[in-house]
């Protein structure tokens, strides 16, 4: 067992990430949530990189989706994280803040909007869409809309940040299982042990 | 909007291995449950065929594995499976059967049987090892474990069944979705619709 004030986790994730940069879907992962039908739901989401130099890991949304609705009844999600190359699993477990244009706090606001410029434009006009998971209706409007680069986040444009509180590792060429657990010291500050455990 | 008593989505699902084939990882699929804690949790398993010639989705598991847990506290799991080649995904949301050892149905005990012989030797021995999750005491012991090819499964070896009722199909190539959702007649055969929806 070994204990850290940095995340543990991190550097084996950069690695991963490192290893696994030539495939096109190293940085898509699955985020579980539960509905307010107390059933999982699960889908891809993109890897947006780690926020500052943090652990938090952000991925963006459309708040018309259903994740936005399981994530207000209940804030937890499990990212699993399968690295098709390097065959390792992170398993990451935390609570998500959902960050929209509604926020009251300035910095989080300014996180989105750095999210925002951060994405494609073809990524940020999704969000000028028809709302997803409705019946198409076939409109094709799709074609016409345009997007002037300089526009900051639409209504739409969430960005989600998990907080991770927990981390499962697993190497299936090694064969290795590495269990990370944080703790809260009494100033707030996040504290990490690991634990090597049966895969 | 299309209707069928066949399940519709199976056949794209069938393609879309049939496509990704020459990717060992095409077979691996996320599956999300609901813990005893209200949070979800997520992880890689493998697919194991369809059940007979069902819509049913078969895993294997130990049922030492916290999911185990999960599914007796919530049957319902949904599973998210990405094409990595083809850019497809399905999210498959259903109820999960967990047949182990102490089933009072002949029939499901024959099928675990059969989901036993079906796995490698070296899938099989796992099942011997140290209780997945619990701290590594790298006893070593999994070198001199053997199995006779003959001896039927172990306790620990589960068949999972998952029943789907809501498969959700996202090409991101042609940009297109499609929602299934199955309902039961008055006899109880599932019956399906399909809808197109915005991606």
């Amino acid at each position: 067992m070994g204990s850290s004030a940095t995340a543990p986790w991190k550097q084996l994730l950069l690695n991963a990430l490192q290893s696994n940069s030539h495939l096109k879907h190293s940085s898509y992962f699955q985020l579980a949530t539960v509905g307010n039908n107390g059933r999982p739901s699960n889908r891809t989401v993109v890897f947006r990189g780690f926020q500052d130099d943090s652990d938090k890991i952000q991925m963006n949304t459309d708040s018309r989706t259903r994740k936005i609705e399981d994530l207000k009844h209940c804030p937890f999600a499990e990212i699993c994280w399968y690295f098709t190359d390097t065959w390792e699993q992170f398993r990451i477990n935390g609570k998500v803040d959902i960050i929209d244009g509604y926020s009251a706090d300035p910095l989080k606001l300014q996180h989105r909007e750095k999210a925002w410029f951060a994405s494609s434009l073809r990524s940020r006009l999704q969000y000028l869409g028809p709302t997803p998971g409705l019946p198409s209706l076939n409109e094709e409007l799709s074609e016409k809309t345009s997007l002037d680069p300089s526009t900051g986040p639409v209504g739409a444009f969430c960005l989600l940040l998990l907080d991770p509180d927990q981390v499962d590792y697993l190497n299936l060429k090694s064969n290795e299982r590495q269990s990370f657990t944080s703790t809260r010291t009494g100033s707030g500050e996040k504290f990490w042990t690991s634990d090597k455990v049966n895969p």
